[in-house]
């Protein structure tokens, strides 16, 4: 038997961070997420040290814009991978059913076997339609798998919601001339650097906010928000602070 | 078939961290590291960053002083869990044939069969003696299985070299009386904080430099180095830096 975090000391001193990571263990042994997705996301976990595990006021403020922006949308998407779904399936499929934007599983490591998985455990949560079953385009000069996607979802969005991202993604997705909204908790990450809009936050945290905001259509000025900027008070932010409390 | 560092693109921005994951996937595959191992990765693949995944001038120190204990150490002995055994197989192998510091076998989510492994894999590249097989002692307050260890080895030793360690673990050996060198790339995590020596490094850099400067035997001042002092600069560098390049 592998080591789990039900192995975990009930006194250990960070049992919320391990709550959420034996969601992704779960998700690991049900074949959802792979042992790259088992590494970034305790990649995640040390970048959201660094800003206390907590929605920062500057991601509020992410969200708040890209809310605005899903509002604004004719076509908006949100891609998940495993990661994603494994972590906020109940959220991703109330965001798809309530709203009727399209939900679409998009894979760095794409198996048929895991499009299929994901897809079903997303139905188990509740969610109705749900896209990346039989990809019939591709994001243009971008190799590998991760690159089918398809017509009715991302090839043809206007917006799309990239959470836990590989960055060779996002660029190719803003040079089809789209919105990109990642959640992504490193604010230095090729991902972070060419996003429209950056929430750095984890996931657990971000996505139940923009729906709520999504569905609360925040007042908000689109064009006054300034994501490099954003950014860089994030990053000034956590080297003010003490990093790594653990 | 799950996704591997394999199907990384040739031209990916992070090519030499993606290899050390690769050797880690391979460990997970062959049973050494566990899911847990993984995501813990993912965590000091962050640090990393932060650090500019260089041996930085403070840890250079801090391995100077580590070594110079192990040499005026009785009974010096390395801490081998499974990511440490599937990063540095080699080295440790070599250090303990060629010193005599005992190497043994310590696990977190200790099972036998992944001991066996750990043991055997080391022995595959070059390790005489191994301990760890058959603990016959505890140390003293410690829940869980990774409190098990032989009396020949850590039970007894006066210095202890923990790489990627567990903080509770520490801070126990540290009341036995012991000196603990740990090899940890978050500054502020309680193994950092606890040990008598924290040399903040990835391990594929810090345990290849320990042994160098172990036969070496650096002329440096003990007593003149204040780990508490050296790990207020390395966090005070780490807020000046940038952090993750990618």
């Amino acid at each position: 038997m592998k080591g789990t975090a039900m192995d975990i000391p009930d006194d250990h001193p960070r049992a919320r961070s391990l709550e959420i990571r034996e969601k992704l263990e779960e998700g690991y042994k049900s074949g959802l997420v792979t042992e790259m997705g088992l590494i970034a996301h305790g990649r995640g976990e040390a970048f959201d040290y660094l800003i206390d595990e907590k929605t920062i006021k500057e991601s509020v403020y992410a969200i708040k814009v890209a809310s605005k922006i899903l509002n604004d949308s004719q076509n908006p998407v949100i891609s998940v991978n495993g990661n994603t779904a494994a972590l906020v399936p109940k959220v991703i499929s109330d965001f798809t059913n309530e709203t009727g934007i399209n939900v679409e599983v998009n894979l760095f490591h794409r198996t048929e076997d895991r499009v299929r998985k994901i897809i079903k455990f997303l139905k188990e949560h509740g969610a109705g339609k749900v896209l990346g079953r039989n990809p019939g385009k591709r994001i243009p000069d971008l190799s590998h798998k991760r690159a089918l996607v398809t017509k009715e979802g991302i090839y043809e969005a206007d917006t799309v919601v990239v959470p836990l991202e590989d960055g060779d993604r996002t660029e190719k997705l803003i040079e089809m001339g789209k919105k990109v909204i990642s959640i992504d908790l490193n604010p230095r990450s090729r991902t972070a650097q060419e996003s429209s809009v950056t929430i750095v936050d984890n996931v657990v945290r971000a996505m139940p906010k923009l729906f709520e905001f999504y569905k609360e259509e925040p007042d908000v000025d689109i064009d006054e928000f300034d994501n490099e900027k954003n950014l860089e008070q994030i990053e000034a932010k956590i080297r003010r602070n003490k990093f790594g409390k653990d």
